[in-house]
């Protein structure tokens, strides 16, 4: 069973193996064929050491052999319809909302296919954070966003999984069922029963489990300071014209 | 070699296949692991009826034995935070990309999972372009948006697979590589070259195969137009306060 993978053993990952992990990806579902999307690849230690910050100095960064940022990119087929008399025009939300999901299915394939093989990853959400600087380091273009990283090796720790959701919370026949009181006990007590969780609330010194992450880990003034960056960000990029 | 599926065979998709695909599925990464997704499971011929024109009315979604509506969802974490004294304050669009992602990563672990076992699907990229009638139809409440579509059966064909672009155009080493003229020819020469995009830009009447995108299939006013109503529908799903 899949789990989130933090320390990595000093086994290399080879140049051939993360291409052909990365051709076999871009299997993956694309709008159109036209793979709104690309990868950059970090090994070098002083760009991982310039990258830490960007994603909160999580230690990942630069212990692991590979990092990869994954873009949402319309820029390359802006480049190749300019060149062939086209008349491109990306510069909305439309498009970055299409180029990231094209970017983010070709990520998860890849996680998916590393997996198999034994790789193990971390995804960074810290990606849509920072963005500004991210950009500027890996100097993308105009029309190429950042939406997602991955630190890739060979796992040198086997945690247990963590739990998931009841599948009632999450699956909803022909129309969304209501959330109530009663299926929000229903879908959370399992969770918030876990001895792991308790021990979560007592040294977060909340009430409960939910505040940890609403008032602390993820909070209102957090998220609408981000969402600014992120906005500027994408303006920056040329998608909000 | 996987390969987009839109005719399906008259065998049916058991629930018990279905929920414990969603169930692996569910192993995704996920953000704090608050699972920022649900999913609508479409069986109903009534609904498939509905739900067909707002995808412009492919034949697969009345003829696929089930329709999955991808969501990202903050309702239900919103609504277990109230629930528990928490302050959620997710009305924003970084909680919408966070969000998205979350049920993008879900979705394309779902397509893994699904093709391992022989399942045939295809991506429903539409989702994004009438979220407004989804929205309605699927009656998903405020902080629920829906980002993909799947129709999902078993295989009644075995179509060749579509060419894709060489590593070189979308793998980068260290930093984003320029795109110029040079590398435009070197990674999408293979592609114009091919017959079949020869036809295809013979019977849709243009110069280049480019301009089939960027003058018809996905051209800027369409664009622009998408792009005011998907911005609308995230509006009006709280998620641009």
């Amino acid at each position: 069973m899949r789990q989130t993978i933090r320390r990595y053993s000093s086994r290399p990952v080879s140049e051939s193996l993360l291409q052909s992990l990365l051709e076999e990806a871009a299997r993956a579902q694309t709008m159109g064929n036209l793979q709104l999307y690309s990868v950059v690849v970090t090994r070098d230690a002083e760009m991982k050491q310039q990258l830490a910050p960007f994603h909160f100095n999580q230690p990942m960064v630069t212990n692991a052999p590979v990092v990869l940022t994954f873009c949402a990119d319309y820029h390359r087929t802006t480049e190749w319809a300019l060149q062939r008399k086209g008349h491109p025009g990306y510069g909305n939300f439309l498009s970055y909302q299409n180029a990231a999901t094209d970017a983010l299915l070709f990520c998860q394939r890849f996680c998916d296919l590393a997996e198999s093989l034994g790789l193990g990853m971390c995804f960074l959400g810290t990606t849509v954070y920072k963005p500004l600087e991210i950009i500027r380091l890996l100097r993308l273009p105009k029309l190429v966003m950042p939406v997602a990283t991955l630190t890739l090796g060979w796992p040198d720790e086997h945690p247990a999984p963590t739990d998931r959701l009841p599948a009632t919370a999450y699956v909803h026949q022909e129309t969304y069922a209501p959330v109530t009181p009663e299926t929000i006990d229903r879908d959370f007590a399992a969770r918030e029963a876990l001895p792991e969780n308790q021990e979560f609330v007592r040294i977060n010194h909340t009430e409960t489990l939910a505040q940890i992450f609403t008032d602390i880990r993820y909070s209102a003034a957090d998220c609408e300071a981000f969402s600014a960056e992120l906005l500027q960000a994408l303006r920056r990029q040329g998608f909000l014209e």
